[in-house]
């Protein structure tokens, strides 16, 4: 059994005050209620000695704000990765007093109005919305008319009506060719990764990276098609190294897909960079554990889940979409383009 | 502003009843409180039809039980892999009609005890409490007298005051040494990890090892000494191939000191397995993608999470230290002994 909790009562009575007295004490009341300091005083103490703690439940029902936040996504705690915008939302949520509460649904839609109904049932303040990967999503009825910021996932329409937290993936894109440029290189850069399909990221880095070779008048040399996973790119890289390509630098979508790029590299005898740079995206543990270790534009999982509860429980503002910026970190991976 | 909620006088109205005869019918007790088949289908319908949602944190004020649960841990949402205990922890919650409330303390006590603090004033039905490492904790004074399971962690003692519930690493370093000794190994195995340390998970799995290969008659032939992290296994592995080690087969203590193994042995020749066997433990994602496919003990955070969970909302029973078994992954790692 959870210890007996001192009740407000108790508190009155060894301060010497009515009940009444005591709550407005503690909710902060003596003055507009004409409590004397003396009387404040020895409720404040009898609170102390007493360990009271308000019923904060109780307290909610009067005044609607439980200080709680519901996280709900589709299987962000899955993900080795997406998880540190968890670690994000939480640390803000705590800096605004706030306690979290996380859920998820695993993209079925009957879970998720079953979980958000219960989130509403414990009559929590505020909602984060969120996807593990970066999507369009349509907002669940349930949560229309109640605070929500989207995570990682956007509404669409040109006025939202809730902030939007996703990464900067059109300048992260840009950011990876101006990295290739800035060394010097301007032929034999081919992209590895997935370009057909209609992923989010990979559509906003390919843009990203088009608009920036094109900025200097350069082209992609060609692309080599492959999952994001290390060993869908192994083979792709290493099939098309047989078939006669010879890049000088790989820009690859995701830092799996480049540890599956090194893999094929170092077999067929090319050496990282001096025959061949490599770029990715993502900054994952990975890219620090390569050798050569990986030049990676990051994607800032943490920044995400922290700012998306800063939108939620800070200052208000219009509604709108926040392309939280991807820095580039610059490791051993990126050299000059090969003599030939 | 929230929609405004349906009031249990609402739908008592509408289907009408009594107030009184609309709660009890909400609350299953038509039996007991004889209520007529036809008033309770007029009920409810008359639910349904408005919306109606008990306002769970007003009853839970009469019944004392808020079906949440909170996980405190010092920084499980941060680690990519041990996160995963999160979102077993999280499966099970929800399997037991629950919901949960994560928090972080960064191993500070004074955070620690807000924390709970915070959640005690929520009055959270009872609590996860859990370690990212394996290792021996004292619990806080504030959860004495609460539900509590530990997660990773132990009180030691040998009564325990509440389950506990850990990675069997014990047995898990005697899996490591059967299979070795199953494709042949007698001679030539070395360790490769922090030994010296009192770190719980190496302390363990390295006892494990010893036992494992005593009981087949056999010796570690050396340890290489390095910390969790691919560079420093990359760098040990490197001097001790350079000063004349000639292992046939590397245990090593975690996958990311393997993929820093694997670097050094490529890098000076060796084949795996032709040349040397290599197997780990933790099963983390890299394990599947080194190539050759790297053989590894599971350690099964998935597991760790949901049995947690189900110990705290499952059936009563006498508290005790529950080791979750780590399965062998078997892959491609590990081969006969080379031939000298």
């Amino acid at each position: 059994m959870p210890p007996q909790r001192a009740t407000l009562l108790q508190v009155a009575q060894r301060a010497g005050v009515s009940r009444s007295t005591a709550s407005f004490v503690l909710a902060g009341r003596h003055l507009d209620m004409r409590i004397s300091e003396d009387a404040r005083q020895r409720v404040l103490r009898a609170a102390q000695e007493l360990d009271y703690r308000p019923n904060l439940m109780a307290r909610s029902l009067r005044t609607k704000v439980t200080r709680t936040i519901a996280l709900v996504s589709d299987t962000l705690a899955s993900d080795p990765y997406a998880g540190k915008a968890i670690h994000g939302a939480l640390a803000a949520a705590v800096a605004h007093g706030h306690l979290l509460f996380i859920g998820e649904t695993e993209g079925d839609p009957v879970v998720e109005e079953k979980l958000i109904s219960d989130f509403l049932d414990r009559q929590v303040d505020a909602f984060i919305y969120a996807s593990m990967f970066t999507r369009p999503v349509r907002l669940p009825k349930l949560l229309k008319g109640h605070a929500v910021v989207l995570l990682n996932c956007l509404t669409g329409g040109a006025r939202p009506a809730h902030h939007q937290i996703i990464p900067d993936e059109l300048t992260a894109g840009w950011s990876a060719a101006a990295t290739l440029l800035e060394a010097g290189h301007r032929d034999g850069i081919h992209l590895v990764g997935k370009t057909g399909e209609n992923v989010f990221a990979g559509r906003e880095r390919l843009a990203g990276i088009r608009e920036g070779l094109t900025a200097a008048g350069v082209r992609l040399a060609g692309a080599i098609d492959c999952d994001w996973w290390p060993d869908s790119a192994y083979e792709a890289v290493r099939r098309a190294l047989a078939d006669g390509f010879a890049p000088r630098a790989l820009i690859c979508l995701n830092d799996r897909i480049a540890f599956g790029a090194y893999q094929a590299l170092r077999e067929t005898g090319r050496v990282i960079p001096d025959d061949v740079s490599v770029i990715s995206f993502d900054d994952s543990d990975l890219a620090a554990w390569l050798r050569p270790q990986l030049t990676s534009i990051s994607l800032p999982h943490y920044q995400l889940g922290w700012q998306a509860v800063g939108k939620l429980l800070g200052p208000a503002s219009d509604p709108a979409v926040l392309r939280v910026p991807m820095p580039v970190r610059r490791r051993a991976s990126v050299g000059k383009p090969a003599v030939r």
